[in-house]
């Protein structure tokens, strides 16, 4: 079966996750990523949970966001390591970096610079601020925390008045590297049509801020500054967590139709005709009114129960599961979700796979992380066409590191 | 300036959300899409923010999410109007739609149905579990809470012990529709090279449970399952909003060098020799001792002076913004981010623009948001060639409806 991107070389200078996420979907689509790394490695390899003790090849963080990659260690504080980024970029497709807006630049490998080495290149960037911002947002050195705090998700995530919540894992970074992905392939398809490449130029708050969903227009129409709403939802109503006798369900009644099905199923048909909650739109304005009645019918009876009543009569519902749950839910096996990458000397790490489920060619978790290094010969070798003395000088010189 | 896409046409069946999302993104970008909505309309366009008083034309919410697209009403209930659609589908490169699994199929649009009509079509899906599912699954109805919950993710968002959380903004459907547009670019790509289309098979929980971040590998790994960390980080550490003198403050010191100048800053170097603390691992294990020493330092000033010592000594930081202050803060707008539609009849609404910034064919809001089958007319004549007494026909059997 052949691959969306065979063919399609990526230089990857990335670090951590937001770039790392982009060069994942690329590589699970048949690119060839070559994730370049420092002499101490990505920063991520440091990060847990470890498979047994901590160790730079043992990391399951980087594990995850690794698979199917290739590591090259290069010193780029060396004009030697530099100049073989630079014919690395001669030869590739693709370059992607997320450091701060002025690291590249300052090394010698700005999009000017850089389109002159290969004028058919993509060179993507994902920053916090992105490289086109005033220095004083350029200039600020940004995680997904800061991007989550910046863009205002977090100030609606969490329980109503409570204290600040982030969600659960790096949106701020995932969506800026999903964003890259599109960015990237985009591109590519005018690249196909034009012969010429072109600069992206990522942010992470952009991200975020493109994705607050309505609450960007529930403020710029109404004046209102729209919090956190616990497990409501903003502008569809009922579609909450309830309460039930021994847990918690998700009811998600989305239109009218719903609705009415709702309130007979709880024996409740005389809210159909109650004016609070006649629409959608009235209902949403109700919603504290209706959450109370709604609640005091759901704490009836338990979870199971209500999963049974409302599988049968069509309501979206769901029960909340916990990591393990879904973990070891049949939906995810059946999928292929759960992918498990063979690492060498640490055997097998069950991680998420692709969810990129095209027919023909989808995305694959087909090899493990690399270790720190492991293909830096291999590299120089088969993509430059380097020979061993001149690699075993780079070597000796410190230029390039190789795992062993 | 060309556009990436151009020349793409999308048949765009979606509702809501996860599917319009895809479609944002496309027609950002230069593709032709061609909204197909039922006669009462996209249930999106009940949603509020309403621009005035509530109508099909004035949700806040519908507008945000389908500017630069065109609407054409057509009757699916009737043989001519399935007719229509697969006029349509001989035409176009992409359909894309987010009923349950079972729609098309019922309406004689399952993949080998539309496959006949036109093998280099690209045929995209986004369900709640995916299409391939056993029927238990697929036939669910699914919206955003439901992926949201049933895929883990509300489990490890919101306070320490608290109740369940939901994230603030719909990132199951708008996670699933990003990932759509990346499987739908490669697949534009594959069909370069080979001329053939293929089918896209998206899953909500498929989405959010790839985005779990190191959450899979902690429990795969430890078989630990991991919960809600309020506003922590699971592997990075220190890395969570502090509480300061007059509000919160985000510190994000994601490596050892960062870690060693916030102890300095805070006047507390001997933390960077205390053996609890010395790697990010440990930091991490010890996160609530941590949290505590680090929060008695930081209550001691405001968050703006806070900002002002972080700003100087180039620490990660942000303010937690609130949507105004976002909204209205110097770096959307000179990003551009916050994008105005001049909506006839309604006037200028201002929603969140294009996140992909390509130097040479970036994503734009060119256009408003289509009133419901504003374009019913116009694209039969153009895109199929239809005259007029045969669209003035289908208008009088219901099949077409026009906006007016």
């Amino acid at each position: 079966m052949q691959k969306a991107l065979e063919g399609i070389r990526v230089i990857d200078l990335s670090h951590v996750l937001a770039a790392p996420t982009t060069t994942m979907f690329l590589a699970d689509l048949g690119a060839e990523v070559i994730h370049l790394e420092p002499p101490q490695g990505d920063d991520a390899r440091e990060y847990g949970p470890f498979v047994g003790k901590p160790g730079k090849d043992r990391s399951g963080y980087f594990i995850s966001l690794n698979r199917n990659k290739k590591s090259l260690v290069l010193n780029l504080k060396i004009e030697e390591g530099r100049e073989i980024l630079r014919d690395l970029i001669r030869v590739s497709d693709i370059v992607i970096e997320n450091f701060r807006p002025t690291t590249m630049k300052k090394m010698g490998f700005g999009w000017e610079e850089i389109r002159k080495l290969n004028p058919r290149i993509i060179y993507a960037a994902i920053s916090g601020f992105g490289h086109d911002s005033p220095t004083e947002y350029a200039s600020r050195p940004s995680y997904d925390m800061v991007a989550q705090a910046y863009s205002g998700l977090m100030s609606i995530t969490g329980p109503v008045g409570g204290p600040p919540c982030r969600v659960g894992s790096s949106v701020g970074d995932i969506i800026a590297g999903q964003q890259a992905v599109i960015g990237i392939l985009a591109a590519l398809a005018w690249r196909e049509k034009t012969g010429r490449g072109q600069f992206y130029d990522g942010s992470m708050v952009d991200g975020l801020f493109s994705v607050l969903e309505s609450a960007v227009a529930r403020y710029t129409i109404t004046g209102k500054i729209p919090g956190p709403l616990g497990g409501a939802h903003p502008s569809i109503t009922p579609f909450e967590a309830f309460r039930t006798k021994d847990s918690w369900i998700i009811v998600a009644a989305g239109n009218d139709v719903l609705w009415g099905k709702l309130c007979r199923i709880l024996g409740r048909e005389e809210l159909i005709a109650d004016r609070r909650f006649a629409t959608n739109h009235l209902r949403t304005e109700n919603q504290p009114e209706l959450s109370a009645i709604l609640t005091a019918e759901l704490v009836k009876r338990t979870t199971a129960e209500w999963i049974e009543v409302f599988e049968k009569q069509d309501i979206p519902y769901s029960r909340i599961n916990n990591i393990r749950e879904i973990c070891e839910d049949p939906i995810i096996a059946h999928r292929g979700m759960l992918a498990t990458v063979d690492q060498p000397d640490i055997g097998p790490v069950r991680i998420a796979g692709s969810p990129i489920r095209l027919s023909e060619t989808p995305g694959r978790v087909e090899g493990p992380a690399p270790r720190l290094g492991e293909h830096s010969e291999e590299v120089l070798r088969t993509v430059l066409g380097y020979d061993q003395d001149r690699i075993e000088a780079l070597k000796a010189r410190g230029v390039i590191h190789t795992g062993a």
